[in-house]
């Protein structure tokens, strides 16, 4: 099998020049830095990182970028939309758009993706005659796109606390959290899917159930995921119906740790913090999402000082591009702090390589070490975007549009840009085609609850 | 001469479908919706904006980019690098830097910059034999790279209020005001350059001086624009000294209205805001330093209520990409204040293409109309970025990796994302590269002001 031959690679904190990386069944086998190129080697220019890790995704929303800013677009135009359409999609609608999804993230560089699903059962709620059908969507999306999944199958329960599921969200809901840890523990692990659990939020889950949801977690050795305190309106709800923080929730029903990744934790008290840094609970930043929510600016440093490492995901896809995710954790922190520096290059290198693909149940990945997972992305240094940076620094200034070539466990995905599925954006266009003709078909309402006057303070409701 | 067939044209406020447009002399002489392509026209597909204005740019602090972020990177590791930059520019290098720069611009879709140049004379603040060749290099640079330059040519005379230019601020500066307005009304105008005047700050100029730059802008009938509360700092010290905002100030030396632009305005009062929008002073954001300096986010919205024209600019080149820092604009809002669909993405097209162009001098541009400069931007509505999005919101997905095509003045300087200098990358790493060079031959010392404890709210020095 071809050897790889970097100009510079990103070896622990930061570029080494001429480094050989020999692999063999998807592995990193040797890695010499100062080594000439063989005859044969395969070589990449620019920077090359370790494979990215988009540690949250929801891969379905990918059909609603550029499409909920119609005259401004509130958050109603948002939530209205991502609702038809998760009503809608039967589970080839659902493969077709997370393969161009993931085949949009290997362009940027992503090998590993942890896929938050919930789009479990048929429309009106009934399973399909097989349980695991729309899974096994991504697990095929992964395979053709060529990354790794982590499926985070999620439980989700409630609309709100103590109320039933409505609508649409009949699709995300099992009868209970048994039935729930029955049906995903039937999903087995391959090449290209990796098994994992999520609670959806303490608004999906009663206590009771995020404990269950936990405790399967650690029965299975997987790691487990949650959405957590994205907007204020999520918290107030908790506060109400539980006199506890998000978060305190979650700590009482033994969901933090080590092997927890908590998402979005733009809105937390200071004991929050604590709680998640002293239990080691990793955190997920989406800047893109939380930016075009209007979620706010999550407080990456202090979680940080606190114990807790930062990954980053592309979420709702508003755009596909790990690099600027990572970027925008230290642009928000000198927004919300009015300081430069807060988190290093090498850190923000860190939440989208190591960090990240460790989130995803994966402590070998994003590294190019012995033994890690051959992924390689090879980042332009020369291009108009690149040219003059430090490659130290690249990850300030370097985007999806840079990267041109990608290997994802030894085999080559993306050359030159160009992805082996051919025209990604065609992949793309027809997909996203596809999926609003099915919601069309399937005009599906949205929860009769009433919409509030304003949009400004209220809970993301999925 | 060959008209130009557009797929979808932004005609007013918003895409319509099969555009001709006829030109001559660099000037749009038809416009015809609906209409067929007709033999030996040139086909633009995607979507067809009217070409981009950059409202604020330093196109020498592009050679920072990627290179003041090692170890976190203060604010004052940034300082200290651009003052190096300031204190070695010779005007070969100047000119070598701006073409480069701008051609980076031209391949994001900029026709026309506003270039806040303030680096005048040598490096020990004696004037050149030819006074204003550092701003001819800026006008070679424009013509090579294919862009028009207003070129804000900028009065700087004090390093704080009552304080004298030190070290490399002396390059800055001239005599005095006279001196500046005698100089200053020497460079010519030609069909790449629009003269235009500049107040680098009211910590630059005392207010009788700012009065002086008013009275000049008016005399000549061309555009004023000026800094303004940037840092809290920067606010800090105008009160300290004058006992007023900044903006009060602008507005006691007449140095508001329909024909200035302040820059950045991040820090302001109630009253400050009517004062802007009462006098119609468009606003020129810069996102991307915004967040890279920690200057905070402006009410972008809040100034559009009061009556300001928005516009947006690169400014220190951290990204060349104008309509991301259009998009970054609606984005800051949702970030401040929780809400999605502030500011419609008609109204972000409008600030980077007709109000860009008036804050510049330039009524008529920015449009796709008759008698505007014949200016197209081709963007990819069919990349893996765009794909799926309705061209309508485009501005929310797309940026400068999207544009295949640029027109200006009626001429092809971009085809297929190649600019017609060639390697545009290659061009800014010479460029940047002897830059540095220069830098380290003449390793000028900033001024020997001592540096505060913290960076955190001190404002930025030029």
């Amino acid at each position: 099998m071809t050897a790889f031959w970097c100009e510079l690679a990103w070896l622990r904190a930061g570029p080494v020049p001429s480094v050989r990386v020999e692999h063999a069944d998807g592995r990193i086998t040797a890695v010499s830095p100062g080594a000439a190129a063989c005859p044969g080697d395969h070589v990449l220019s620019g920077l090359v990182l370790p494979g990215l890790a988009d540690a949250h995704s929801h891969a379905f929303h990918r059909a609603l970028r550029g499409r909920t800013h119609g005259d401004g677009g509130s958050f109603w135009t948002w939530r209205q939309a991502m609702y038809a359409l998760a009503g809608a999609l039967d589970p080839d609608d659902y493969l077709d758009l997370a393969r161009a999804t993931y085949a949009e993230l290997v362009l940027a560089g992503v090998t590993a993706v942890g896929e938050f699903h919930y789009l479990h059962h048929g429309p009106d709620g009934t399973p399909y005659a097989e349980p695991n059908v729309m899974a096994e969507a991504l697990r095929a999306a992964a395979r053709d796109a060529g990354l790794r999944v982590t499926l985070l199958d999620t439980c989700y329960l409630t609309g709100a606390p103590g109320e039933p599921l409505e609508g649409v969200q009949r699709r995300f809901g099992d009868v209970d959290v048994e039935e729930w840890a029955l049906r995903s523990a039937a999903v087995p692990a391959d090449e290209h899917l990796r098994p994992a659990v999520a609670a959806h939020s303490v608004r999906a889950l009663a206590p009771a159930d995020l404990a269950v949801v936990a405790a399967t977690a650690r029965a299975r050795g997987v790691v487990a995921h949650v959405h957590v305190s994205e907007q204020p309106a999520e918290n107030a709800a908790c506060l109400d119906a539980y006199g506890r923080t998000p978060v305190e929730l979650l700590a009482e029903a033994g969901l933090l740790g080590a092997s927890t990744t908590a998402v979005h934790a733009v809105h937390l008290t200071d004991r929050d913090v604590d709680l998640l840094g002293g239990s080691r609970t990793t955190v997920c930043l989406c800047p893109s999402t939380e930016q075009d929510l209007g979620d706010g600016l999550a407080p990456g440093a202090r979680l940080v000082a606190a114990g807790s490492p930062l990954c980053v995901g592309s979420d709702q896809h508003v755009r596909a591009d790990l690099l600027a995710e990572a970027r925008s954790v230290e642009l928000h922190e000198r927004l919300a702090g009015g300081r430069r520096g807060v988190l290093a290059p090498a850190e923000l290198v860190d939440a989208v390589t190591a960090a990240g693909h460790a989130a995803l149940g994966d402590a070998t990945g994003g590294r190019i070490a012995v033994g890690a997972p051959a992924d390689l992305v090879a980042v332009r240094t020369d291009g108009p975007r690149t040219a003059g940076a430090d490659p130290a620094q690249l990850v300030m200034v370097a985007g999806a549009a840079e990267v041109h070539t990608v290997v994802a466990a030894g085999t080559l995905v993306v050359q030159d840009g160009q992805h082996r599925l051919g025209d990604v954006g065609a992949l793309l266009t027809a997909a996203v085609d596809r999926a609003w003709r099915a919601t069309e078909r399937r005009s599906s309402p949205p929860p009769a609850r009433a919409l509030p006057a304003s949009g400004a303070t209220t809970r993301r409701p999925s």
